[in-house]
């Protein structure tokens, strides 16, 4: 793939940010996807990249994009864009996201507003590429939207054993880049646990009950199970960890349920897509696994600790929640979507 | 209290180590225990306390046991203890306790060996003070055992509420202090999660079925309620924290739980024996507590987010590990032994 | 002292920040200064200080505070204090300050500006409480100002030793709460250096040389060494550490500097002043002492590592930075002020 | 090079240690290097390596030793290496080392003794490969010693402006991975600095005087410039930074020393050895930089902060102890002899 295909230009909304910085750090040597555009924040409009980032993520930053000039984020500023990508904060994202697509371009979208939209897919590829399915014969412009970091991990190894789980009680261990490079300070969380991640509980339950459902082309029907969430921040840089008990609908056993999580693939593997991981649920064998600092790939979550004691499933997630939850999951999008010749 | 009571002379073992250290520190200034023995590995004894000691806990080592030469673990050297409290690691602890038990000599111990021997106490002093009275009719010597130090810490919010508790399903995120002063390198835990530790997720189940169950003079009866744990370690230092779901047999009111948390007293509140915490479970309001940075108590639980969604009551618990979780509870059941005659 | 004595009523301006929550601390229970006023930022105006502030520092926030109403930085709200005491960050506080002082009001303040103003006496008490004097004989109001954390800090080991010194190398590895609760992002500082400070250096350098120096009327004679300072940032929470290379111009002995350092008394320790250390300089003998994590003392410095190679005696020193370095110091003066005369 | 070239067969002592495995990962795909045998302690001799090794820096351990057998450290064990390279910690190397010296083995080692042997070169390839001359001559198998982890990285920058040196002050903040992965326990470094480490001050003046002079055949004439060190240890986990203030012997410019920094190439530069740096000395121009966790490279050093104020030049330095300092200045030496034809 990739071979003579037509290439995707796209445009980032929120490129100096986080999950912006790792957007182009992903689509440097991009097969197919071409940056074409770079939006920031007023003040920044028309200086170049490289000289306004504070680059912090690993690596250094991409010759490629050093001398763009940042444009705004109007939508005079993307026509050369076949889909803007958005990376802007949650609080500020829907209007310029709105704005955009009523002027009838594309986007695909990390921040959380509208995810809920019944109108609106909400994709994590491997998970529920099939939803797209209902933008083939929309005519004009569409919306796609990015799962919650958190919910994009743990929707992964639910997919596989959606049938046997009656309800789920999930604990959330999650790092500070999940709340950006300053969302939270050093004296409030080193050292600490914070019990509480305003909003978050809530995306986790109603975002994997959507993901798991039928998307139709005006409403979805939801999965439908009970999800007790309980949302942690802890003293990590990077890599959520979840802590799921699955209350199991009917017998299973742990072998088993580790075969599923083996051999699930889904159409990004099938086709090979360049972000997609070759196995996108890593079961781990060592007993102490999976941790943060030691197993985080950056596109595949990975597994560990799976029991079965009476009827409840016991299994432990983590993923990279700037990649696989943010800026991966984005271009994998795109990706899907050209395969699939929706876009 | 205190004044004009007969005095309770104590030996310690395992006086050099985190819990010993700590032990040592909340016995300074005690109205009636007293230190007259200190024991330590064998290349240490004969050698003063305070030329030996690596002391890493706050505040600076007590004036008084500084001189004091280290004895050796063999029942002579404690003739003249009332009570041998154990702070041993768990691995070595029973061949030595059980040879002071031997002797004739009384011992309280925190190490795990035969906490679930059914006709020693397992004794959390609020939760479960009675399950001492077996011992009243005892002749000559006899053993008491603490809880594993979050089996401690979880057990105090239950007690209150454990007439409506069905099924448990409990996270917990583990301080390293837990581990001892070298349990865990830094290079291994440092910015990461570690989703096991060895041993705990059992007993965590086991003793507080023990606790919260009925101890008679030859068995127990265990609470009977299945535990469901994931226990994890966290980059903090000190302060085990616990998330706990509880599915509930009844319908009850997040406001009704938090009272009757508010509202509980046991034994050790009514005699006013020095080491108990006045109020034994703190009920924050803060939305983002309890944080062991920021909430923790030496001897009291800390509670929050406590909320009830369908038959789901979710609380999350924090407190000490190395005082309610060891040092302390080893005190205050001294003292509360003390309280009811039976020492 | 404290008996019969006038009482010293203070208002404090920053009241909610670091600084200003430790002055209010070290308040609780004072002898003999009392607060009588709180100021806040003005949409705090007219709140609860207990309603208001995000209380961070260890230990419950005081009772006798939490009804206090919050008033204005104006100078008619503080007409009812001795004196005004200002932890107000650096890049705020002078358009407060001097419009007080204007007002005839006198100021302690902790804010670097005018810090160099040769009639404003920079005071670290044990270190130069003489240069005071100069305002016995002030008619009107006066202001004085308070060093630097780092400063005040490396200048108490400097004091007794200033005769032997000809030229200073210093490195400081400073803590994250010298930068305020939320001065510094987890993911900027946990496991970095960063060897860089804003304005630090110069500070360090010119603010020692003129407490060493001799205060007059209208201007100051600076000691006149030169010091050479790089100043980094390290990932702990509390407590400034400093290694100092001082090249000394005559032959010394390291034991006779430790002894000196160890005798050292000023007039806060001879007059016994509430908030003085007994011993304002601790000379640890623990060859890996001093650690900000071990042996933090609030208001004494701690000193090891003291050797003497060819002219080059080596010492490293560490000191609270939220209470000698900065709510302490300035509570100190007053009580120095008070014992004076001056106030 | 490489191509054509004979091959180097290596063995490493030490294998499952954290330098051992850096060697490993760095040998993976090596041109002209090749390892024959992994050897480690007593107890894992003829188990493979992939069955032993607790596998703990970054990315997977490379497939093609998995199945390698381990082997003890008899020199018989050793007979198809060309060179042995030792990862041994220093307190175990020496007795294993000198018996394959004495065996006919060439041995390049990390380990500290015998460092200061006046016939042993003590080699940082840019730094003093012309050290390696002395063994053109010799007949018979020859032994060649790393320098400290932290001398390796600061000799670099020294280098180049080596003439304008008269004496140095030199502060450290290192990195933990620096006394190994079980070296230092996470509640003694985190949120702490220990201003001590044992024997390094030592070694960072006597090497780094070793290798900035001459090496003749059977002694050594230092450089001979006073260094005098204070090393602390700081809770980073990869990468040591100092601080250095030189004393200059003459008159310079701050911008002629960046000059001569970056210009600076050596033997491995010019013969574009496969593990030498491009740049060996990056000179980076924030006003924040270099910092250990944003700005670490493998091999070369990164330098910041460089200035002169009256005859004193300050700047800091960070590089990767592990490789740099560690396993790929090992490498990287073996590569040099290759080249000089001496291996």
């Amino acid at each position: 793939m990739g071979e003579g295909m037509d290439r995707v230009r796209v445009s980032i909304l929120g490129a100096t940010g986080l999950v912006g910085q790792w957007m182009i750090k992903l689509l440097a040597n991009h097969p197919f996807i071409e940056i074409v555009g770079l939006s920031a924040s007023p003040g920044k409009v028309g200086r170049k990249y490289g000289d306004v980032v504070h680059w912090f993520i690993p690596g250094d930053i991409p010759e490629y994009v050093k001398d763009m000039a940042l444009v705004s984020t109007d939508p005079a500023d993307h026509k050369a864009a076949d889909v803007v990508l958005s990376a802007l904060p949650n609080d500020v994202a829907w209007p310029t996201e709105s704005k955009l697509a009523n002027a009838g371009l594309n986007v695909v979208s990390n921040a959380s507003p509208e995810r809920m939209n019944p109108r609106i897919p909400l994709i994590n590829p491997e998970v529920n590429w099939e939803h797209l399915n209902i933008l083939r014969d929309l005519k004009g412009n569409w919306m796609v939207k990015n799962p919650n970091c958190t919910a994009a991990i743990i929707s992964m190894p639910l997919k596989p054993i959606q049938d046997l789980i009656g309800t789920l009680h999930i604990v959330t261990l999650q790092s500070v880049s999940g709340a950006g490079y300053l969302g939270l300070s050093y004296l409030a969380i080193d050292g600490n646990v914070i019990p509480f991640i305003k909003g978050e509980e809530e995306k986790i339950d109603i975002e994997i009950n959507k993901m798991l459902g039928k998307q139709l082309v005006d409403h979805y029907d939801p999965w439908g199970k009970p999800i007790y969430v309980t949302a942690t921040r802890v003293p990590v840089k990077y890599g959520h960890t979840a802590v799921i008990h699955a209350i199991l609908n009917r017998n299973a056993d742990a072998n088993q349920v580790i075969e599923r999580l083996r051999r699930f693939k889904s159409l990004p593997q099938e086709k090979e897509l360049p972000t997609a991981p070759r196995e996108p649920i890593k079961v781990l064998d060592r007993v102490d696994a999976p941790q943060p600092a030691r197993d985080l790939d950056p596109m595949a979550v990975s597994v560990g600790r799976v029991t079965i004691r009476d009827n409840v499933l016991r299994l432990v997630v983590i993923g990279d929640n700037l990649v696989r939850g943010a800026a991966g999951i984005t271009i994998l999008t795109i990706e899907t979507m050209k395969t699939l010749g929706i876009l």
